[in-house]
């Protein structure tokens, strides 16, 4: 039997945080999907095809790693895939409350999905996407928290 | 003497988290007034006069609740009712903060009159509107989550 | 009927931190009785009978309030005495987890007697009893954080 | 090739909590260890012997599941016995700070080996041994915190 | 060698809060600005000129404190004008991971500025901008949260 | 004017993460003393000479630091030495509310000493001295974790 799990995110865009939790889940699992959020209704800095893209150039040294955009509920998407289990990165406290509330809610729909959770190493425990947008704006060095094709996506656009 | 106590916030929908502290709170005063935001300026799903007949509707079985739209401040409508406490719940650790910052402001504004928090139950601890509302959207089952007026009111709604 | 709450603690010593709660639960309940954990196992820098006393002497002024020393599981006592709450003080994020194990045990054990939170105010709200025992400990001046019987009780102890 | 996991704790005695992650943790490994501190420094209510047999009699329903004591560093034993991953329990933020920090140590001693959370369910979520042994110490009821094989345990010992 | 220390924020409007951490700073650093964020795409009450002659004017008591506002990556402000740390005052739980995260991804971009944090006093912990708006918004009293000429500034406002 | 700052605790043994916020404090303070508590009444591994001893070992390297142990009130020392500020370092939100509570404390007693707090490095965050002593106690490497001489201290111990 192959164990599959997804990892579910917006990636507006893939960090090193990122990157770590996938290698991590990847060790434990035959197989991970990163589920990529579409998220027609928040704006994003990239475009669902363009996150995707970025995921995919980011990950290719990792076997067994597939990458897919996805709008709707996070556990049919499981199911319809035959995923075990939901991967998550925890980091902080402040992530723990909101990911418990969407744990549990995912565990009352599909109880027979598991949410598990991986420690960010402490290197990129506070790197955050959000941090690395707003360092892009003014023209800040994004190289330290985000892998190269992200770097490279970043230069060709102008800061906004 | 009655002793009344407010229970404050936007209700879009009543969750049973909610109908959990407000049954703890009729056991502790003589009545309580469901006091629901009208918050002209944040989008909500239900209308406050949905809002207002949700809450009715589910409230249907208990003594001494009253429901009431409001705008303004909330000290404000407190005093003009004569209530001697504000009741919360409390059911995590990031709504500690927030509470505090708003009970230590509204404390100041009218020193006379209470917050009083109480615990979710377990079983409710991690319901919140905004994840019942994201079920909803995407047309997962939310009869888990709230009373069974607000179910049928989802039904009658396509998802947006 | 009377609504009778109990207050509990080990209250060595009673601090104003503990008298803010008091008051402002004494608002709320027709009588609050303090109920003072012996805590036989834990060594504690004054006596049960000394822990009382200094309750009694910091509280004459407030009406409907008793004392009483108690060992055992405190939903029998809240049962033998017909309380109908449990009345607790949140301070700090630090607090909030132990609190909330306690009040769910107690409310698995005893589920119609409710357990409320009130706030301290922030004056009071860094305030706690192992603190002022190691500023008496060094002879600091405690007069801030307790009322004048306990100074007078920790006057008369020469510091350990 | 089996995915071996080893779940670390003291299980003095084990609670409904604990056999909740176990059965979770049982889903995503081939195989789980629980593996039992001695902590011949920590007075425990029950012996390293007795702790282990709770855990035996209370897991006889679970697969693959087994049961060992240890002393030392959690991380040699891992090794020893081939394990993929540390299995823990995370309840509340309380535990999120001391969780982190151990497994950043173990991390640092021994990267190859993996922690991952799992979240108890809502119905455990603030069950913990401290309060079991508080509250059979004064004589309550234990049976909806822990299995039957404890309960028993704890009938045939007086309270201390 | 004259230490500047900068202390960045939105300041909409400035409060007792605000004010509290920078009489603080001052005492630790022989100047202080205070970097006030543009944040055009935040909507904001007062505009940049108007939060900038608000903090002066609640300045006006204090040596060695400087107003400035700013748009850009807040190291590179630092850097420009020779400034050996960030000031951020800590208020509660909710702010530490947020401005541990920025601090981090400052460091990493600028190791040589330091962010130093310092308590707020307890009698402004609790004291929000956002709150101030909120209750400014109702006709309530901001005088306890704000100094002199931000009442002032708000009273010839209309709430909105 | 030399300001000077105390940097206060009981370093059993000193750590990385020790020296890592001692030279923070050192680039904004003219000189830094390391008051290390004797704590006569809390069990330590290294008794005061030796702790005292480590962290002179320790600190050999830097400019401007000086060791003294020490008994009794802490602003009482920071009276005696003249300090203008207590320094604390960060790590976890565990920290956090200890930290508060004390330096709230310290305020009440001398609010002219200001206690000023810095973050840790991400590679340290997450070091404390409790679990070096526990990781020694199994003979695993602390070397990861503590300076040379406090690595050499260990070795000349036998894990007890």
């Amino acid at each position: 039997m192959t164990r599959l799990a997804l990892y579910p995110g917006t990636f507006d865009p893939i960090t090193y945080g990122h990157l770590d939790i996938l290698e991590r889940a990847r060790h434990l699992f035959d197989a991970v999907e990163v589920t990529v959020a579409v998220n027609a209704r928040k704006q994003t800095l990239f475009t669902i095809e363009e996150r995707c893209a970025l995921v995919e150039a980011s990950v290719a040294h990792l076997d067994g790693v597939t990458v897919a955009p996805f709008e709707g509920l996070l556990v049919d998407r499981a199911r319809a895939r035959g995923a075990v289990a939901l991967v998550r990165g925890l980091r902080q406290v402040s992530d723990f409350d909101y990911e418990f509330r969407m744990a549990f809610a995912n565990r009352r729909l599909a109880p027979e999905i598991e949410t598990v959770f991986f420690m960010t190493s402490e290197e990129h425990a506070f790197v955050a996407a959000s941090i690395v947008r707003e360092i892009h704006r003014w023209g800040g060095d994004v190289a330290p928290f985000v892998p190269p094709p992200v770097v490279d996506a970043l230069r060709q656009r102008r800061p906004q």
